[in-house]
């Protein structure tokens, strides 16, 4: 017997919340795989996140990496409890561009307190893959309202 | 006699620029005032933005953020010469809501291959300006294609 | 009536704190000016803090940093809470060298949780200042044992 | 037929800079492996290193991780080029205390102009291995002197 919330339950709990954000829709990202600690988010290129170059914006290369780390996060939150990025820091490592980006959340210490993740962002081209981004973040805590 | 673009070129380019980031239309921002070293990006909240709680996205947040020191550092550019950020780091002070974000970007060192440059984002209701985020970026000059 | 502690209080808490800091002994570190939120340390560059070129190691220039912002964290919380640095980020701008390096560590946001500071580390000589980096942290308060 | 330093040269490169660096001696650090990409440093806590609490200070773990970076950011550069950090973002994880920290650090992308690299800090103590920080740098080649 255990109080944890069941792998199905963390991931339904996941893509809810992602439905719910709005910007994800806006800038084309999609959810990928969810389990517990680990997160995927897809980009797609394309006008909705392009910089004036035509490449994907650093904006959009952080916000999927960003939010992959933060359900990553959520994944091992009990229930009543979300999170919130406190700060993060990204390394942009090669133009983002190709035919998908991905982004690869996971969860390297989860405190009391204070949660720290990181993400790896790859860009796709057929069999092509390219690490493009490396983001580590901070998350606390917070009771839901 | 100066091979220095004027302040009307200067503003013109980071205008042109500023109306190909299809991210910044498909988030909702706006480019405000520009000057040499320094940027500033609006962005007003909505769907387009948001997080799952209503909150504007850290992502968006990060966008305008990055985008104005980004613009900021352009501004200090000879004519054929673009930026690129390298990396930033972001610290989120606290939620991200109101009638508009206002990222302030300015440019700390302009050096001859890096360019360093911060920003802090207001959230503005009514005569209410509460700062809601920190950042910290470096840029790279390279030239235009 | 209050029971906040009085500027002598803190200035008194801060010097013995630093007193005990062994590292900052060893690398030539001394304490500066103490007010509230806002804490100066002075280095003079030498072997003890030298990288191999002669201009001082970046740890050591992140190390008067860090700790400006601690202590000027410090001067904010109440007697028996203490603060530890959860992360930072540092920009080197310049080489560091010169008389003296002065590191201003200032408050940005004292919070229940968390604390976010900024430090600006300058290289004097004679009269001249230069910018030489630029530090942010986030701290957490933490019962004193 | 080749003109890479052989691996023996590049340990040889970097064992003569780091005994240059008067602060790894002050706070107490030595070096350890050096192969392509990867360099190890490691710090016997102690009164040099030791923030007010007897913990090993921020400063100093940034220090050895700072170092094992661009250690091994070195190990990468031709000869007659050397490498300055220009920025670093390190996450404090842990209490830094045991019987000695270990920094591993590695290459994540050589580029022309910037590499970019991660180091781990561990405390170990007996057989007991805890994760204490994480680093991520950026650094920029510069001819020598």
């Amino acid at each position: 017997m255990t109080d944890l919330p069941s792998d199905n339950d963390v991931a339904t709990r996941v893509r809810r919340s992602f439905a719910r954000q709005g910007m994800m829709a806006a800038i084309g990202a999609t959810l990928g795989s969810v389990s517990p600690g680990r997160v995927t988010i897809m980009l797609r290129p394309g006008a909705a996140n392009a910089q004036q170059n035509g490449f994907v914006h650093a904006g959009a290369v952080s916000a999927i990496a960003n939010s992959a780390v933060g359900y990553a996060a959520l994944t091992l939150m009990p229930p009543g409890r979300n999170v919130l990025t406190t700060e993060f820091k990204i390394n942009l490592l090669a133009p983002a561009t190709g035919d998908r980006l991905v982004a690869e959340g996971r969860i390297v210490k989860a405190g009391r307190t204070l949660t720290i993740g990181q993400a790896e962002v790859f860009a796709e081209t057929g069999d092509d893959r390219t690490l493009v981004a490396l983001l580590t973040a901070t998350l606390i805590g917070v009771d839901e309202r």
